[in-house]
């Protein structure tokens, strides 16, 4: 048995804690720099910029688990002129797996999107996760097989940045 | 010579007519849902789900002329615990080509990352558009070659809310 309810500020810890997990699963075990102040901030103020699910195990006479979480915010499509939800975190602790958690937070997601009248629900999978990607094509997830990622970084975004104040000055 | 400032309410026809044009351009001519009332009460009200920049060419004596625009909204890095940017569109109109206009859109864009402390900008591209492809890897842009995208559409939404509901219905 397991529910899935909505974080709260005291659920800080736990949240990093799977950020950390994730991370770890993906190969990335440093990766993770953000800290409790900063999910403080920008997930429990007045504009939170995400909202994250808990899952926890449930047993008779044993206090609640935790057993992974889902954490997604919102985009935005042109051509529907309507949101959607981008799913950053989708993560079950090992030891939970199999008992339908990961299907349970990201069925949780979908009523959020449906609630909000979202056009779309998506993110992006890692191309060796063999396992997730069948799981999630299971669910109905399809690719978006023409299209592929780009990102600029921090030292990215400020060259580019440079150049924009370059161009207003030579006007 | 061009300039880029951001988008206003009085825009919103322009920003319709670009979002067709990119679309025509992407080959999905008729893909474009979005209304102008879409339009601004999504990106215009107290708590906007984007933010739109218009590029204009100057000449003298001429009024400016609409040459493209870039619409974007705000991500978040767990790992970081930031936000980024993503960029949903960018277009510059295929006579204004050529001048620039595509990277000024573009650093205008790093340049409210930057402004906003935002770690990542980023943004997909279709596969067969090499002279996108090229322009971005010039201006420093890598492709995230691991990653993904996968998507579930309206009905895919309410299939999966609809496991939500069954399985509490169960508890």
């Amino acid at each position: 048995m397991h529910s899935v309810r909505a974080a709260t500020p005291a659920d800080i810890p736990l949240i990093l804690d799977l950020i950390r997990a994730l991370a770890t699963y993906e190969r990335e075990p440093d990766a993770v720099k953000a800290t409790a102040a900063d999910l403080l901030r920008d997930g429990f103020g007045d504009h939170p910029c995400f909202e994250c699910l808990i899952a926890e195990s449930l047993s008779p006479e044993v206090q609640p688990e935790p057993a992974g979480f889902a954490l997604f915010f919102y985009n935005y499509s042109t051509w529907r002129g309507r949101q959607g939800i981008h799913l950053e975190d989708l993560f079950v602790l090992p030891r939970f797996r199999g008992q339908g958690i990961g299907k349970a937070l990201l069925a949780k997601v979908a009523a959020r999107a449906a609630e909000q009248g979202c056009v779309r629900l998506q993110w992006d999978v890692l191309d060796w996760n063999q396992t997730a990607i069948d799981f999630y094509q299971s669910l109905g997830a399809q690719f978006l097989t023409e299209w592929r990622i780009m990102r600029v970084n921090d030292q990215g975004i400020h060259a580019l940045a440079n150049l924009a104040s370059v161009s207003e000055a030579a006007r």
